[in-house]
């Protein structure tokens, strides 16, 4: 009763990150990549970071400083001394490749393979993303442990990628999932989008003073640059304060205050 | 009509890149981070990469390096002086950002953004993805210069990318829309996947084998047991070749041969 209960935060943390996939890299050589690894990650929202057999051991000053923080802010490092160790309490364990390997195994995509660890860590599963060191991958006795394969198509003619970005997307991937995605909006902030009785207020003013000034040169072609005009103004989405901007160029431009009445 | 018309050659390869978009780094700080933007813009199949002064001059060797051969493979690296100079012959500029910026622009998330920029290269615009340097990332009189800004949901307590994880995260959205994707196959090589009549023979031989060795220990049980097994069986998706392996362990562990007929 007296102050906050940190076991029972802790455990709402330990609940939400159940569900989440392990990043495991195996013999990963240098500090810097893995430090991007972790950064990636924590971006992502991933957090349980294990490896196996690092070439320069752990904990790694560059891991460290590439990581920007993020290894500071994650549960510690798990180090194992082989992949079956590494994955002996993982339920589903998918090996990122470059290159296919011949073996009768379901394979996914990106997209695909971040839609199957999420389904499955819903179910209560511990999924773990496997990736093989910088110089040649994984070796086919650590794919063949896994469950599936993940390759992602990219420039067959420069397919290799670095093990901090081959992270990243695997996790980018994933928060894509978690995290809420809008494919386009366009925020107004504390003005609001402009009402068509103020954007026609606007056009209905402009064209008067247009017309005051003989910018419409032939009576014939009036409507259609009328038209034109008003499909310009439309299409900007204008907010609010940006309708009474425009009047106030109008003003400038025209020596003549805006109307107060708005037009009819 | 002797030799090859490399004029055509390079025409083609020129009209297909037409249509991807140019990546401009502004006021970049380090090499290393530069050489992994091409390295990731390879990867996905981009390859026009401008620069706005960057920091420690152009060409760089640490630029060169960290690469990996991608900036050697690209049509040479474009330098401006200003944000407005390297946009100069664009149609579309998309800005990235990690934090709003309280303009009123269409924000695009990473998958939004490069639906709309291969869209638009489709219909012939040339489009630009615009990334800000190290330290604080694009200035707003260069997000104000842009159509639309690019914001990629992230861990909203960990939420700064490296700048090459930025480029790669952008490269890779629209890679996956010029690359086949397959979200799940299962590829079985040189090898079918078995027929039904070959794993059903695979069953009633296994089941006849564990009869013979009291393998049931009840008949209540025996119809329950018989059919979880066939359920792992054809959950696992054998191929011919697995069937027979299966086979030949069935033989090995009873010391007798497979029958030369299939079961009826």
């Amino acid at each position: 009763m007296t102050g906050t209960d940190h076991t029972q935060i802790s455990q709402a943390v330990k609940e939400s990150n159940r569900k989440s996939p392990v990043v495991i890299l195996v013999k990963p050589q240098m500090g810097e990549n893995i430090g991007a690894a972790a950064r990636a990650m924590l971006n992502c929202g991933l957090d349980r970071l294990r490896l196996v057999s690092p070439r320069d051991g752990w904990p790694n000053e560059r891991a460290e400083a590439m990581s920007s923080g993020a290894l500071a802010k994650m549960p510690p490092v798990e180090v194992f001394d082989s992949t079956a160790e590494a994955i002996r309490d993982c339920h589903y364990v998918m090996a990122t490749t470059a290159r296919p390997r011949d073996m009768v195994k379901p394979v996914y995509n990106g997209e695909g393979a971040a839609q199957e660890a999420a389904r499955r860590g819903e179910a209560g599963e511990k999924v773990a993303f496997l990736f093989g060191g910088e110089r040649s991958g994984l070796d086919n006795d650590d794919v063949a442990l896994s469950h599936a394969v993940i390759t992602v198509p990219l420039n067959p003619s420069f397919s290799s990628l670095n093990l901090g970005q081959a992270v990243l997307l695997m996790a980018y991937e994933w928060s894509k999932i978690s995290f809420k995605q809008t494919k386009r909006e366009c925020p107004t902030g504390d003005t609001l989008p402009a009402s068509h009785e103020q954007l026609h207020g606007l056009m209905e003013r402009l064209e008067g003073e247009l017309e005051t000034h003989h910018f419409f040169r032939s009576e014939g072609l009036k409507p259609t640059m009328i038209r034109n005009l008003r499909n310009l103004l439309v299409r900007a989405d204008m907010t609010e304060q940006e309708v009474s901007t425009f009047h106030g160029i109008i003003s400038a431009l025209t020596g003549k205050k805006a109307p107060l009445k708005k037009q009819p």
